[in-house]
């Protein structure tokens, strides 16, 4: 009986009409979390904690017939998109009164937005391909961070007398760097601390160029590899290579000198 | 007759002073919008009442033409830019005299300029090709969309206490994330909202990363693309492809085979 | 005699240590131009002053002896770089004792400077490479006009009653609007006119898109160029094009059918 | 004995272990560095002490073997790397107290994260690869360098009257000229020169434009190069060229003309 549940579930989600009202149900329920942000008259606020329910059940419901029609029960678990969406269903089960937690709820509610993501497919290869090519940028967002370091270090130790709000201690001096390279009014900053140091805008000017340089050589990075695979991917797909043809070559040599002998 | 008409009109549609004359009156009809917006004197005022009626006439004129010249008059609206010029042209023919109705009348005018695009083949290949791009990215246009709108429910939710004109509800929310994007005195914003949330300084560095990989995955998809294209007419056009070689030799491998037998 | 003068005048040009001079020369009319910026005593004053005579005396000698040497007369000012050099060397030629013309005379002393351009052959080969992008450029640069002309045309129109020193007419609107592409401080512009038009954040945001979309293209546009004369330039040099392969399998074709009839 | 020694410390040097430690001072170093930011505890300050004399021991202890276990000891010198590490610990170990010192005490200190970079090989690559790109951009660097030296001249000649803070001389004009093109706050200088000369709006617009011109050129200058070395790499390993092939057919070729003679 088990057996004939699942089939049957199985239809049901593959069916075209369920995957589309999924993405209707994770569409109002995003626009029910904007609509909170407005303000609400009585009748709309007790609309939206009603629907709050529905999406909920919902989201619970969907989540089930997944976990059901999975053949190996393990491997659910082993999708980090099924961790996600399970995670998400279940936080917002847990019923909160208390103030403080109406925002963590909230919060939570919001997540239900990136359902989006682990629903539709195109979306899902995107976050995907981002997950996939950090590894590669590690060691320039590793030197990124060194550089980051070294000028907070060095901006702490001579500007935190200047103003400590700044570059008050490492941390600080971070985010300050951070704007830096956001030119959000880092002459502004520039411009108090070469009060005391003239020289200071050589610091500033070599972070910038330092930094530009990294990220230059992140996004390079990127385009060489995601063009590198659109090559590999169009040369196995559609062409024979170069050895092949070499390969040919030499086949029709041993077959004229194999004839001729 | 009205066949010897429709021959003698496509003659002068095709004739290259008509086409230049079109340009040129598209040109004058930019300036007298420009020289609008400066104060003038009453003769000049009068002139550029002149100069609109003429414009207007001459734009109706060679529309009916080009009307009149097209084979099948069904077809005619099937080309978008066909359907464009008409509205410019039937709407500046809209006689309006209310001051209020006098500021859209105004700016009808000024999308005669865009015609320059509808008249001139090069721009319009350029316009296309933007229109063609938008599909291909969009995955990546509505990955973005849910990003801004994940974080400006968070920051309204979180926010709007603080600042109800930047926060205050999902909508201005969103334009003040634009805001941030663009870097635009995004450290202000920041700042604020730092004192009453000292850890806010992660909705902000997160967001920038988010939006700025989304941004940069879609510039590639672009550049990638157009390189593509390039790559296939060029291959397709001037030179045989790695297959054409491969099928070269193993007709040459049979004729060996088939002659020395 | 003037052919001897003419063969002498030659080997000298050709001089490496001549060459060098010239460059070193340049380098000193910088230096004493960026000198005249700071205060300087009455000592350093009358030294600039006979530096300035030499430097000019040293230039004539120069064209001089470039002029000299050119086999055909006629050949000199057909090149863009020696009309430059000409003008630059007869402009500080003019005895200028007015205060208002000294100005002009010290501008005209900077662009001495531009002739490290035309002296130097990789310089001038850049600059070259940037004149030869610029018509390729046109349409995108035509169209980038055309969407700030729009815009400048409607911003005038609907905003100049609200701030008539950024939008008055729209020669000030189109350096408004190009002040928003920069994200300089256009926020503050946006809210300004949003107390009146609250929507007219679409005015800015579409601006913005349709500006970043055209500047895109361009860019992409400079990329592929530049790549595609990269590969046309190690094609031809290095290797045989696929087409040459071709025809070689051809020839063994008719090779063997010739051989074996 | 001495080989012994060598022998023993070459094993240890070459230890997992012992180059994991490595990495781990390094980063104790950091993090030490960045907790002194902060303000301490006379208990937190006297382990920074000891610290700071234990990882100073360590180099030392480090440098030592590696120097040791150097086949030839004049090679030792000739890498950048070793010179640099060298120069690091020998300048953390001369004894300061003089209080402004102290401040040059710690900034040496600061460069000691900087060994990250000489232990991690990736990293190293990283940095060698912009040493190495520096040259071939030589050329695009001082034809920027160029287009700032005149503009700031000319803004210096002309503006210094109206602001000496910005436009003083020329080593302040080519700051302030930076900052034009960082985009920042560059419209507030723009409308204080053009209340004195209205036309001057043209000195930014084409000073942002040739900056703009420069850097793209840069950028695709690196792309370009990343990409060639990226194929011309894929090549040699992977596959024949165009021109084996060629080869191999002209072989073919002379085979079947030796055999059916």
């Amino acid at each position: 009986m088990y057996e004939t549940l699942k089939f049957t579930l199985n239809r049901f989600k593959n069916n075209k009409i369920f995957e589309l009202s999924v993405v209707a149900v994770i569409i109002i329920s995003a626009l029910e979390i904007g609509a909170k942000t407005f303000e609400l008259t009585d009748n709309a606020v007790s609309i939206t904690d009603i629907l709050d329910i529905f999406i909920t059940v919902f989201f619970l419901f969907e989540l089930t017939i997944r976990f059901i029609t999975e053949e190996n029960k393990k491997d659910f678990f082993k999708h980090g998109w099924n961790i996600f969406d399970t995670l998400v269903v279940v936080i917002s089960l847990i019923p909160i009164s208390n103030s403080e937690m109406a925002l963590l709820a909230r919060l939570v509610r919001i997540f239900r937005v990136l359902r989006m993501v682990s629903v539709v497919p195109e979306l899902r290869i995107l976050i995907n391909s981002l997950i996939k090519a950090l590894p590669q940028l590690g060691y320039v967002v590793l030197l990124m961070f060194i550089i980051f370091y070294i000028y907070a270090a060095i901006g702490s130790f001579m500007f935190s007398a200047i103003n400590p709000v700044l570059w008050g201690d490492i941390a600080i001096s971070m985010l300050t760097l951070f704007r830096v390279m956001t030119f959000e009014d880092w002459t502004d900053i520039q411009y108090e601390t070469m009060e005391v140091y003239p020289y200071s805008w050589i610091f500033y000017l070599t972070f910038i160029f330092f930094t530009a340089f990294a990220f230059l050589n992140m996004v390079i990075g990127i385009v060489v590899n995601v063009m590198e695979e659109e090559h590999a991917l169009e040369r196995s797909e559609k062409e024979p290579s170069m050895t092949d043809l070499q390969n040919e070559i030499q086949e029709l040599k041993a077959l004229i000198n194999d004839k001729l002998k």
